[in-house]
């Protein structure tokens, strides 16, 4: 195994003698790429890896067991599709001492049916939670490496914004527009990993599905994109208006931009998320908008465009230095526009860093 | 609701009571997209479509509230990044008679964390299964419309396999390869959904992941693609060999060969899946080879890439007309190469009609 492997596998066990876990299962994606550097393929195949006190075994599909061999030197307990998945997963819990572990950490992002095998194979009593204690508390943190990734993933989605704007136009659809910034990220060999173009009515919708709806003269459009490149993502969000602002916009900018400066001040070490969260609502709500801004401030980035920590009114998580989440306030007024400012911040002992370089004023273009 | 709804839901709900549920509960997802034509913006807070015999309800996150309201009329149980979603969801349960379901049927794709968050809602003693015996039949029927598309991105699929073998060389990457496949589905406006591009040693490999190596003279190259376009997909596996084949290959081409016009005349209505699988298998066992057929030899295609019916050795599904499946046996080497031949069919009253028009011809390539 790679050496960060050896490190991330010593933490976690760490985290699991701290929480009296004795057994941690994790399904191909993020959490196991960021304990091996890579996921089998993933599909409605069971694939676990199990991680126990003192060994670690994967359940693997056997079509896939040759590829993934090349990365990881792991004892793997093979099924077949004649076969099914459970005699096998019996093995492997048996070969690292888990079959009655007393508790289980499930990877939260796992498929339901993968879910339930491994519960029904373990006694009914076991205990179950999911990883915000152990592996979700470990991926908050992160390190030089993941920062700079992110740092590079953050430029490239500053200058695909910068591609937005001096594209959006009168006359041009959503969809128009969300393919030149596929279109830009592609060109810096990056992955385009979800693109929000909503024009007037469609911003005050904070998921809207870019649409084929034409951009008119004087809508407000929230622009919300992020990429991947090297196994970490970007995530930002900035506002074009073409043509002539709607009434009230510029004022409601306004108040959205204080909420942002609000949070930022707040984001400090030993603070914790409800407080960010509080810094940015009260701004809003202060102004009259409360009810308009209908989400969280923020949510962590890190291998997964949203992870731990989460900045809600209600968490008590402590922030903590070398943790990175967004801070994205908005106010959606509905029919009319919305209005969402977003930064990605890696919190440093004096406050944030924000990632961006680019400036959240409005860009207008011409209408 | 559309009149496709209404069909759906209906057929749905004689489904539950053949099989005695009380409860069907479906996440952002190919089920829900099925039955509804859209699903809410899928991410980490709980979003279910819950389904009693006499109502339905939505659990909602609050911020995609307002955009899909859209393309719903079912109530909605909102609820806040502050408050969470246990509320809102006894509220939902309550509100359509399912507080004691008796029997819940799970997404079975749903994240693990939805999946327990309902389970921990319902009295201990409910029973779960997944949808195999209820959506998951309904949908392995496929309707006219879904026909048209699936053909229509079929015809995608064919070209952009006839650009591979126009474009795969020596010297170029895997990957530089699997480029010009991406940019032919997105020259014809689909997605490109997924790539396997595996050469010499890699196309043992079964799920392959596209990589940096340079294709060399006398590589044998699987290329197994699928773009998505109008809600749904394409899968195929075409071989090229680039210059002069390696020893072996031919004769091994042609062994796969007859397992695909094996499997394709044994698949008729009325026959088990487990008959279509030996029969592919059968040739390649007579013909030594076996143990190097590691997986089953088809899928369902539908919305989802994968889907029922699987054709494996041990299904007893029956198959019906109006299925549409993949019939893709392969031979894999360790070390030296790959052959996989894949066929995507309509199940008709006659027997199988392949979609793709592209012979399963080696293709070969100047060295």
């Amino acid at each position: 195994m790679s050496k960060r492997t050896d490190i991330r596998l010593a933490a976690l066990r760490a985290k699991m003698k701290e929480t009296g876990t004795g057994l941690v299962a994790i399904a191909p994606g993020s959490h196991m790429d960021w304990i091996l550097g890579f996921h089998p393929h993933p599909d409605e195949r069971p694939c676990l890896l199990l991680i126990a006190p003192q060994q670690q075994a994967f359940l693997m599909p056997a079509l896939n067991a040759e590829g993934s061999r090349e990365h990881t030197d792991i004892t793997f307990f093979n099924w077949s599709d004649a076969d099914g998945p459970r005699a096998a997963l019996q093995q492997a819990l048996a070969a690292i001492g888990a079959e009655a572990p007393g508790s289980v950490v499930l990877d939260e992002t796992m498929r339901a049916d993968f879910a339930l095998l491994l519960l029904d194979a373990l006694p009914k009593e076991t205990g179950r939670i999911f990883t915000e204690t152990t592996l979700g508390a470990l991926r908050m943190r992160k390190d030089g490496g993941e920062y700079e990734a992110l740092k590079m993933n953050a430029a490239i989605n500053d200058r695909a914004m910068q591609k937005a704007f001096a594209t959006v136009r009168v006359g041009m659809t959503e969809e128009e527009l969300a393919a030149e910034i596929r279109a830009h990220f592609s060109s810096e060999g990056a992955e385009a990993a979800f693109w929000i173009v909503g024009a007037g009515p469609n911003g005050a919708f904070p998921h809207h599905a870019t649409s084929d709806r034409v951009i008119a003269d004087g809508d407000a459009v929230v622009i919300d994109i992020g990429g991947r490149k090297d196994g970490f993502p970007s995530d930002m969000t900035r506002m074009a208006v073409v043509g002539r602002p709607p009434e009230g916009y510029v004022e409601i900018h306004a108040i959205v931009e204080r909420a942002v400066q609000a949070a930022l001040a707040a984001a400090k070490p030993g603070v914790r998320a409800r407080e960010i969260d509080a810094a940015a609502r009260d701004v809003i709500t202060a102004a009259g908008y409360g009810e308009y801004f209908v989400h969280r401030t923020g949510h962590g980035l890190g291998i997964d465009i949203h992870e731990p920590p989460y900045i809600t009114s209600t968490s008590e998580t402590v922030l903590d230095e070398g943790m990175v989440f967004s801070i994205e306030p908005g106010i959606y007024l509905p029919g009319r526009f919305g209005i969402r400012l977003e930064e990605i911040v890696i919190l440093r002992e004096t406050g944030p860093e924000i990632l961006s370089e680019l400036p959240r004023d409005l860009h207008v273009a011409r209408g």
